[in-house]
């Protein structure tokens, strides 16, 4: 089963990166207003099962994937039922 | 308008970072078969109109958002139509 994972500084969380995108965009002549930045990432799980899937996920995300403390993620299974 | 661009390696490039975190993933004990890594941005736009906004972002992805020769990105309008 495939699963994709967005990690994403939370709102009020110093994002540095989404600083220096925004003020290149910018420099570039692009009307832009606010800009943050976070991972996507795309996981092949060995298991079947939606349920079992999205429970092994939110484990990820908690253990590794995301810092829970100035990170928010959000789970999206794409394979089969 | 909010906007979101998924920005991935491309197939077949090499992906150190996915390749870290699959070996995190499986060592913690997951059943993990692949693991890749890419980045979210999420934009607010100026400029309203979805047809200018999926232009100028297309542009943005070209410029300064993805590298189009080892990186591919999709792009996603969130806000108002």
């Amino acid at each position: 089963m495939r699963a994709t994972v967005l990690v994403r500084p939370k709102p009020g969380i110093l994002d540095p990166q989404g600083e220096a995108v925004l003020g290149s965009l910018r420099q570039l002549g692009f009307a832009v207003e606010d800009a943050r930045i976070g991972r996507v990432v795309d996981l092949e799980l060995a298991n079947g099962g939606r349920e079992q899937a999205r429970a092994e996920l939110e484990r990820m995300c908690e253990q590794l994937l995301a810092n829970p403390l100035i990170e928010s993620y959000e789970i999206e299974l794409v394979g089969e039922a």
